[in-house]
């Protein structure tokens, strides 16, 4: 499918995805709805990982869960098929990951438990829209990502550092970019840093652990938000036997708008706990 | 004021508080009345404060937040004065306790920035309506605190560990008190850990740094929740010049529904910034 092609909604956008006719990223496309990561993981260590998301709300902003085997996502969309609906996946075993696929149905099982949390595609649309440009996305990279030497709140068996993205602005501007983004919770909300990438353990902003490099012009600042692939980095310390996300940039949309996320209903109980 | 006396809405209670007839803790008073702790700055400190509280959501959930000078907090009540309203008031100097106050008119001045944080009797009050028992109530004590070995996430000058509290439960009723907990985001939400203390750092559950031992019964695993004590810890490291705050157990009793707080308009614009 030829990614110039515009979608307009989240349902569409499904549709083709499910149909194996859109296996592209999605950033750009059905604008204004709700886009979102993903986290599939098996009943055993779901417990764990839901006191993790819940522990860690910057970086993991819980925004959907599916009951154990489900495969729709209550409050995001009428007709989704988590096995289906998302352009690219990715597998994980034991923490290491293994291989790729455009569709999960042949290794669903109904023991897996479906995690969605809000993504940074939601407060840039926000801030382009209103006038604050977005460095990476203006020189066409990827998002420059940085491990710190911040340590996330444990879950049961997840834990690891806090993974940060980085845009550069105009000092005066950060206050303003801060009020923006704190009307966005579900999707990483306010900067956690700005200033000396030292002080929080980042040698090198043009050497990314994941991502591009971007420029910092003269009297920029570099500003810092919590990353959605923190649980990225938990999920490799944890080494749970399966667990399958979306690929990088190709994401659940939803039929959500942006700046209206479901309430979701936690259930602890219908899952199961690894610890004490 | 005897202290026997119910107060039925948090109206009545800051109108008493106010004239300086109440001057008590405030459990149990004003039921199903938001309470919450109260933290108040000067406006070099304000825009780190504000940071600090949005990056560590679960110790320090912000329901409230003044402009600049201003003595009301917009959504929790129509008639708020913040130096009257409260029945009893701490003063830090340079982050040390340097005295008590029922009323703080005569330290007010145009600088001072007034942050509103949820607290834990919300959802005490939920767990006892369920049915759970809250054993530090039960045993009419003061709950018990613990400093962790997990540190919050930084904000500006203000950093420090996570203060957790610690209520005994069955280990087959946590994932039910976690979902009533998840209820209450606004107020400490879930459970951040339990099983064994030493875990988290913490040697001795009868000693604990603030409040009282309680006791554990056979068959019962110690519940710990971020507790509103942690950014007291951050300012003791911060320093700031002036710090007014509620004294323990004698909050700001509101006029919003304990389970339906306000949407806050975030000001960092308003306020001042100390990095980078």
């Amino acid at each position: 499918m030829n990614v110039a092609v515009k979608i307009k909604s989240g349902a569409e956008l499904r549709r083709l995805a499910r149909s194996g006719e859109f296996t592209d990223q999605t950033a750009g496309q059905a604008p204004d709805h709700l886009q979102a990561n993903v986290v599939i993981l098996a009943l055993k260590h779901a417990g764990d990982f839901l006191q993790y998301c819940l522990n860690n709300p910057k970086p993991c902003p819980l925004i959907g869960l599916s009951r154990p085997g489900e495969t729709g996502i209550a409050g995001l969309g009428t007709d989704i098929d988590i096995r289906k609906d998302i352009p690219r996946y990715r597998v994980y075993r034991d923490g290491v990951l293994s291989g790729h696929a455009d569709d999960i149905a042949g290794l669903w099982s109904d023991d897996l438990v479906t995690f969605v949390l809000g993504c940074s595609f939601t407060f840039e649309e926000a801030l382009i829209r209103a006038g604050f440009g977005v460095r990476h996305i203006e020189q066409q990279r990827n998002v420059p990502m940085f491990k710190t030497r911040m340590q996330t709140m444990p879950g049961g068996v997840f834990h690891g550092p806090l993974v940060v993205t980085m845009r550069p602005y105009r000092a005066d501007l950060i206050p303003s970019v801060f009020d923006l983004c704190a009307k966005y919770p579900h999707a990483h909300g306010t900067p956690v840093f700005w200033g000396d990438p030292a002080d929080i353990g980042i040698e090198d902003l043009q050497s990314p652990d994941y991502g591009d490099p971007v420029d910092l012009r003269p009297g920029e600042v570099p500003v810092f938000w919590a990353c959605g692939v923190t649980p990225q980095a938990a999920i490799e310390a944890a080494r749970p036997s399966i667990c399958i996300t979306h690929a990088p940039g190709h994401m659940l949309v939803t039929d959500v708008m942006s700046d209206n996320p479901p309430k979701i209903d936690i259930g602890m109980a219908d899952l199961q706990i690894e610890q004490p």
